[in-house]
Order: structure tokens, then C-alpha cells, then sequence
């Protein structure tokens, strides 16, 4: 049996600790597995683009674990009330291939994203950043803002979306969070909510090379979190604010960011650090309060790996027992794969209209009989 | 909602028609993809390598529909009760990216390996073909032997395994199987099995360059199917055999078998025809009775596509109804993923400490209204 998180699971999961301590926790996670960076197989996710969107597969394993996750962009999903992105992923044990968890990602991711948004800019932002503006008010913006809220102490978030509704959605989740000391204003334009921000984080789901953010928006110590530029003809910067003298780019995998990243607008030789050398220290996350630091998120097969070790911990800890579901045959006899649709076959019905009576089948018997 | 066939579901399935069926089945459903070869998205398996085994990802789409499989390889697993190969996939809706079904295809991998290696037999096998060799009796092997009994007229089966336990079970099964007319000899060679065989199917486990066929076993005429080398490394047949100069050899995709099948042997200009060619008739199966055609099979994702279509079917014709699993979440608004979490949480717990009678939380209430 293999151990199974659907939506109602999450739901508990989350639920048992709060979506903000949930975010918290799985950053840990996620900042200790990049502290082992070098353990990890690293590759750029595979990718189907259609006309409509993008269907992915993204695996990596430190050599002990296993775990993919497939998930999909599709921007106008949600003109026929579909989700744009859905994911889920498997948790496998290398020793054995075996799975060992499959788990749904589509919450999952939102919540991984957000913590690893907010995991960076404690890095990268300027320690007294408080405002926030929080362009794209879609599916992920509540998860941004709470994980921002918690994990970098931002007190004010300007929100602002071309869909209206959405921030209004958006405004009234934030608000039923009761997040403590959390002003939400919401702004009527892009340069509105961006001004006097610490911290701008563009989370838009359109598929195309949009301009979200242009140079004259941006002031000196801001740190961007751009999360919705994350395929190829995907980017909501414009590219000359990534080229500022006093700007630094951070992606989480190079060669996976050159391609999806907003650095896919810039030659291949403009120079970014990864995170994990953040981390380990080998490239410093900010030099200066004004320095403009960009964090070039397209999320990394890594930051899954750790959600989902992280979900398999708290699903064990549940001492009510937790769902499985039958993914993987159990055997006897692990050579004997067949026994398995055997038992489930009628006897009355053998391949053969004749049954047993047949000479040949005799003869067969003798020549096993004899041979054993 | 997502369907969901599990090892319960599997058995019923296949007990429906009998496994003979449904192979002969899912072969036809095989070709009828493989004859819009062009049509499909290839691509060599992604694969991460241990020390004890593989980890594989087999993505592909035909613009409509886009199914992935999971597989591993662990030799070493059967000694410690562990099957060597398992495996599960998904087939998803390119126009929206939602996943349809999850699949259990371990047991369907057998079916569908079998039904490839029968259908590939039915064109480049001697149409007078009666007599098998068998070699590496494990958990694949009756499949394949009920494959060429229902598929490709074989009337006798020479089993040969290092582990004649394997042999006996692969026989016992066969004769609760009660295969018309089906002759079941147990060897205790190699060589005594293949000699005067019409076919030879070799499906061994073992992840070495094993040389189980060598030169002086192959006969003029002779058709091999060689199923069990299919990783780098991994490969069952003396490279000679394919140098014959009277061998014809025909793979499934060539990037992919130029790196897993048996002609990684061989350097990359050794000429090879894609099974597609030959059912397009751009390359001929077989020329003359008295050559040598190898089937240097190591699995397509094409193939694993077609099984998921094929179940799917199978599935939905079922009255009685089948399983689903909540693995996507379903939203009145899309873009309010927040909400599934929301609606779970405790309204007793929220973030903060204090509740909604903190000012900034009032101001907040407020200017979300002015904005409205």
C-alpha cells in the first residue's frame, strides 16, 4: 500500500498547525535541503507545451529519496472555472524504487512557493522591510501574503490585480485570517501599490512576455519577488530593471532559470548566484540596503522534494492513521506477478473452451510432473 | 475527481475478458497509435541511476491527450520479497492539463510488454512459427508465453531460468492457464531450450551485460524477441548476433534503444528500423524466411499511453461504476485555492493571538470596504 494526501487530507494536514506555521516549517525543510544542494540530481523539468499551456514533470533525488512532481499552467483554465495550475507528486524510496507516498501538490505547491518566496527574501530583503505590494491577487497571492506576513514581518500588503474581483477575494480571505497587524490596502494600479514598497512580489499567471513591473517603478533597496515569470515566453519584468548596476539576481537552478526564468530575456552570460550559494555563503544575497535585489523564482524540482518529505513527517505523526490506496501489488512470491490476476480469474471461464480434459494440457502436466 | 485503477481494479478488469484478450486487445490498440507515430511527442526516458537499480519517467502526448508512466528497476529486490519492476502513470487532458487517471502499471506493464512483443512477432516472426524458447521464467514471463499462444499460433514453450523454481511456477501457471494446445517443456539449458525454436524471448532481470544468447544458438529463420535488456548496461544478447549479416533489427524509438537496447553495443551509424517504419511499410519486417529479425524492445512511453487509453475505456464501460480519488481540488472559484483551506480551519485558532478587535485589523476591515 502506498500513502495517500488528497485534498481532504491536506485540508487536516494544514489545519492542525495553521496555514502560517505550516509555510514556516516547510521553509525549514526547504532551507536545509538546499544547504545539501550538491546532493541532489539536478535537471531542467521536462515540459509538453500545447497552445494552451504547459504540462510538466519535475524529478530529482539526493540518493536516498525520490520524488516527482507533475504540474500543469494553463492560464485560461479559469474562464471555465478551472484551476491554472493543478500537481501532485510521489515520494519514492531509491533502495527500492518503491513508492512510498503520492500525494496531491496543488495546495501544496502554493504553500511550497510561498515559503520558498519568503525563505529568500529574508535573505535577500532589507531586514526592515514592512510593505509589501502584491501584484497578481489570483490563487497564490493569499499564501504569498501570509507567508510574508509571518516569516518577514510585513505589515502592510498593497494589493492590485486587473481582475478586481480578485483582490477583493483576496482582501476578504486576508481579512477572516485576522493575520495580527496586517493593514491591506487595495491599489488601483500597478505603480499604486508598488510605491514606497519594500518589497514587490509579482505573482500573475499570464502566459506571455508580459511588462508587470517597468524600471521607473523601482526605488533603490526593494526587493523583488518575481514568481510568475516561470516559462519560456512567460516574464513580467521589464528586462532593463534586471540589468540596473545596483541589482542582483538570485535564481534557485541556473540552467532551469535560463530557460523559464526572467533571465531568459538576458544573454546567457549575465551574471546570477544561485540560492544554495546564498546559503553556504559563496555569494552574497545583498551588499548594500541599496542594492535592488530580484529573487528570479520559477520554483525548483528541490523545493517539491522537501514538501513532500515534509507532508510524509506530519501524515506519520497523525496518530488517527492516515489514508492508502493500492497502488502497488503485494507479493508472495515477487516472481509470480501473474498469481496476482490468477486468484482474480473465474475458473469457469479458461482461456480454452476445452478445460483440463485437453491431451495437451495432460501431456503439459506429465512434462512439469516429470521435470520437478 | 480523478479515476483510479488500483490492484483490486486491475484484477477485475483483466478477469473480465481473460488475460488473453486483453492483451490481444491492447495490441491493437498499440498499433493503431504506433501507425501515428508522427503525431506523438518523443522523448528518451528521464532516468535516475542508483547503485542498486532505476528510477524512470516515459512522458509523451499526441497533442490531445498526454500520459506519463513511473517505473523502477531493482534486480535485488526479489530477494527481499520486493518486486523488481513497479510501476504506476497517468494519462491527463492537454486542453485543460487536469490528470483523468491514475493507474497501477505493474501488472499492465507485463500485459502491455507482452502485447508489443507479440504484435511486433506477428509481423517479423515466420508466420509458421509454433515452437518458443522462453528465457528468465520471472514475474513478466507468463505474459508473454499467453501473449504469443493467443497472438502468434506458438503451440510449444521451452522454458529456461537460473532459478528453476521460477520455471516450475511459470509452468503451474500456464496449466491453470489450460492454453489450448499448449505444450510446456521445462528446460535445463539455454541451449536445449532454443534449439529448433522459431521464436526466442528472452526476459531476464539481471542489470549486467549478460550474454544469455550466444552466436552458434541462433538458427537461420529464427525471430528473437529480446525483452529484458533495457538500460544502459543492461543487455542479454552477444553483440555478434546482431552483426549477422542476415539479422534484421527493428527498435521501438531509436534515440532511446541507441542508449537502453541491445545495440548500445554497437556503434551509432549500426542501422536499425523503428517498428513504426515497418507497420508504415517504409521498412520491411522480414525479407526472406531465412533471416534473422531481433525485436530490440525496451518499451516506449507510446506503448504505456496506449494502455492507459485502453483501461480508461474499459474502466468507463463498466456499469457498476469504478473508484476516483480527490487528488485535484474542485472550486466554485478558481482563483480562490485559499478558500479549500479556509473553509478547514478552526475558526477557533486564528494566526493571531489577538482576534478582530485589534485596530490595525479594523482599519484593514474598513479600507478593503472604502475600496469596494
Amino acid at each position: 500500500m502506498v500513502d495517500y494526501i488528497g485534498i481532504e487530507s491536506i485540508q487536516k494536514i494544514v489545519a492542525r498547525s495553521g496555514p502560517a506555521a505550516f509555510i514556516e516549517g516547510l521553509a525549514r525543510e526547504i532551507e536545509s535541503d538546499y544547504r545539501r544542494w550538491r546532493e541532489f540530481d539536478k535537471s531542467a523539468r521536462h515540459a509538453i507545451h500545447s497552445p494552451v499551456g504547459v504540462i510538466e514533470l519535475m524529478p530529482t533525488s539526493d540518493g536516498r529519496m525520490y520524488s516527482f512532481k507533475y504540474v500543469n499552467g494553463h492560464p485560461k483554465n479559469t474562464e471555465v472555472g478551472l484551476l491554472t495550475v493543478t500537481a501532485f507528486g510521489v515520494l519514492a524510496d531509491v533502495g527500492t524504487g518503491y513508492p512510498l507516498l503520492l500525494s496531491e501538490l496543488t495546495i501544496t505547491t502554493a504553500l511550497r512557493t510561498a515559503a520558498m518566496s519568503a525563505l529568500a527574501a529574508q535573505w535577500m530583503a532589507r531586514p526592515d522591510s514592512s510593505v509589501m505590494a502584491l501584484i497578481g491577487n489570483g490563487a497564490q497571492s493569499e499564501f504569498q501574503a501570509i507567508a510574508f506576513h509571518r516569516m518577514v514581518g510585513i505589515r502592510e500588503i498593497r494589493l492590485y490585480d486587473i481582475d478586481a474581483k480578485a483582490s477583493d477575494k483576496l482582501a476578504r480571505n486576508l481579512k477572516t485570517m485576522q493575520l495580527e497587524g496586517l493593514r491591506v490596502v487595495i491599489c488601483r494600479s500597478v505603480l499604486e501599490a508598488v510605491k514606497g514598497a519594500d518589497i514587490v512580489t509579482t505573482v500573475t499567471a499570464d502566459k506571455r512576455n508580459a511588462i508587470i513591473l517597468t524600471p521607473e517603478m523601482i526605488a533603490p533597496g526593494m526587493h523583488i519577488n518575481a514568481v510568475g515569470g516561470d516559462c519560456p515566453g512567460k516574464t513580467e519584468l521589464h528586462a532593463d530593471i534586471l540589468l540596473r548596476r545596483d541589482a542582483r539576481v538570485v535564481v534557485e537552478y541556473e540552467p532551469q532559470s535560463r530557460i523559464e526564468g526572467e533571465i531568459q530575456q538576458l544573454p546567457a552570460d549575465f551574471s546570477v548566484a544561485e540560492f544554495a550559494d546564498v546559503l553556504n555563503g559563496t555569494a552574497p544575497a545583498r551588499a548594500t540596503p541599496l542594492e535592488v535585489t530580484i529573487f528570479d523564482s520559477v520554483g525548483f524540482a528541490l523545493e517539491d522534494y522537501s514538501a513532500l518529505c515534509y507532508l510524509h513527517k506530519l501524515q506519520r505523526a497523525d496518530a488517527q492513521g492516515h489514508p492508502q490506496i493500492d497502488l502497488i501489488p503485494h507479493l508472495d512470491n515477487p516472481k509470480d506477478l501473474f498469481g496476482l490476476l490468477a486468484t482474480a480469474l473465474p475458473v469457469a471461464k479458461p482461456s480454452s473452451p476445452q478445460t483440463g480434459k485437453n491431451p495437451q494440457n495432460t501431456a503439459t502436466q506429465n512434462l512439469v510432473e516429470m521435470t520437478q
